[in-house]
């Protein structure tokens, strides 16, 4: 890119805007996806599809606070951005479609830092197809802070809704939990510990997959209750849907799929990998229920071999919607049983 | 409200999140206003209207620079955070109807601050029938940050683009130019100075009302071509609006309507009145053309006398638009005319 010693400062908003118009490319015209008028009115103007649902949701990250700059570079901060986005609409059963993408910026910055950011968005945005149709920049002096908006949609009958779980459905999480703090445990420590696997878990801190295409197939199944994305950790996630739902649930923890990588990162860092597991955050994996009628271990069996062979991303029966209202309970191996309090990540909280 | 001393930190996320929600009342509930599920799960699911396209706008406002909490209560505060995403969607002749508000908050803020808020915003949002369905809130150690993501709907033939306005067409304003700067100047020195108007002019800054009944009062006439809301001050929407539509513009500095209250103002301070109305942001009037067919100033009275009768809002014919691609003049008094620059509010540059 030209001027890469350009601020933000030297050029102004409007230079800004266009020149990041430039670099999201596609991903900020939207031919042919329902985009009528994108960036550059005073707000786009879209089309979603007949008998559909409109799904919106947003998220706000701020620096020091959601991530840190040492080890984020400007493109997976962009690409991180969104992802907290598409995974609740994934969450809801739907397809993300479009997003505006705010910014509070520090004048002095590097016009091309922006830029690899946006590059970052774009990026993931056309990987599932996800229109930039608007956003607004201004001034931010101490800390960069990226509020993303997503609108997404949904057929009426399929959208998942936390409050569909039914006493006696199946609990399944997809992929594996804990890596992302595994990650930031990694990076915080320097980046250097001899772990194998830590590029995995590197990349599930920095630059994690949205779950899109696996929530489409479990949606399509016909099969799914209740569902959620691990945003905050599985325990506080389970909690939200045992209370939307008015039932109770119970996990086994030997259950819970932790790969080998996050294992030994939780060794050589003195944590029990259950805690990265249960309560570490943005795994951005699903957590959802399906209907627990007979046979319906063997439908779960299949429904993970189709999710597999289609994406590569495994399915894992964690556990049992219970009829007691609120109570999350998790068994550990030797048959005992805890009450799984429903921490997390909380902002504002010390 | 219980609890006055209360900070964030005391509380936490989840316990301020139920709160807000509290505050808003039926601006967060939005029965029979297609809401099928507002806050509360992964994403809002809403249902717009058949036949209608979405709209859909963001603006952040943060502390320090796009506002002063010395001057501004926290209910004004938040009134006003939600007046930019009426006004867009208002200038694309559109309805708002649900909101998504994002923000940044200092944890040792009192609780009953960030409620009062939220009480500007379901004030505002009450009285255009918008509700609030989801929204973000994380920690901003320094400042306060308020994104607002607004969607409405607009039917498809009464869109109103930028890129609409043709040679010859009239440029009309609604309500007076430049308020909302002798506003900002009255406030910044202190509030003191002895002008006639003087509340006018605080209202104009703290809490102006946009333009949503006049721009469907306007857009229902069928006479709109473009459409903008002055945010960033006269010069700079008409600029927009003839870059967008490819030909110029001319306006007559003396038609520009300016309060006897900002004249004061401005002969207070010393400054030039129509430095205020030209350049001077957040008026959140509405700047828009109507065919220039023979007896379109007659039919442009017309428009006035209804809008006036239905609103109180006058509206005025301040120019024409001309063939010349990308020119905007103005014609001083004395017939002398000069180009007008697109200046206004440009984030970042010094």
């Amino acid at each position: 890119m030209k001027g890469n010693n350009l601020r933000i400062k030297d050029i102004g908003e409007f230079a800004l805007i266009e020149r990041l118009v430039e670099v999201l490319g596609p991903a900020g015209r939207g031919a042919g996806q329902g985009v009528i008028r994108g960036i550059g009115d005073d707000a786009a103007v879209l089309q979603n599809n007949p008998g559909t649902r409109l799904l919106a949701s947003c998220d706000m990250l701020v620096e020091g606070i959601h991530f840190d700059l040492s080890y984020f570079t400007p493109r997976q901060l962009g690409w991180k951005a969104l992802v907290a986005n598409l995974s609740d609409i994934a969450a809801m059963g739907g397809r993300p479609r479009w997003a505006l993408v705010s910014l509070g910026l520090k004048p002095e910055m590097k016009v091309s830092f922006v830029e690899e950011i946006y590059a970052g968005i774009a990026e993931l945005a056309g990987k599932f197809g996800v229109t930039i149709v608007g956003g607004d920049t201004c001034s931010s002096p101490e800390r960069l802070v990226i509020d993303i908006c997503i609108l997404g949609e949904a057929y009426r009958a399929e959208v998942a809704y936390r409050s569909g779980a039914h006493e006696g459905d199946l609990i399944l999480v997809t992929g594996k939990l804990g890596a992302a703090a595994a990650g930031l445990a990694y990076l915080r420590e320097g980046g250097k510990a001899a772990i194998d696997g830590a590029e995995e878990l590197r990349q599930a801190h920095l630059k994690p997959v949205p779950r899109v295409k696996e929530a489409a197939i479990l949606i399509h199944s016909g099969m799914v209750g209740a569902m959620n994305d691990i945003s905050d950790g599985l325990a506080s996630e389970l909690h939200e849907i045992v209370q939307a739902s008015g039932c109770g649930a119970r996990i086994w923890t030997e259950r819970l799929p932790i790969s080998q990588a996050t294992a030994l990162m939780a060794a050589h860092t003195g944590v029990n990998p259950l805690d990265w597991a249960l309560y570490g955050g943005e795994d951005y994996e699903l957590l959802l229920t399906i209907s627990g009628e007979k046979g319906s271990p063997l439908k779960a069996r299949k429904l993970g071999r189709t999710l597999a062979k289609a994406t590569g991303t495994p399915l894992n029966f964690i556990g049992r919607i219970l009829p007691l209202s609120g109570t999350v309970e998790m068994v550990r191996p030797d048959g005992e049983i805890e009450p799984l309090l429903p921490e997390g990540y909380n902002h504002f909280k010390e």
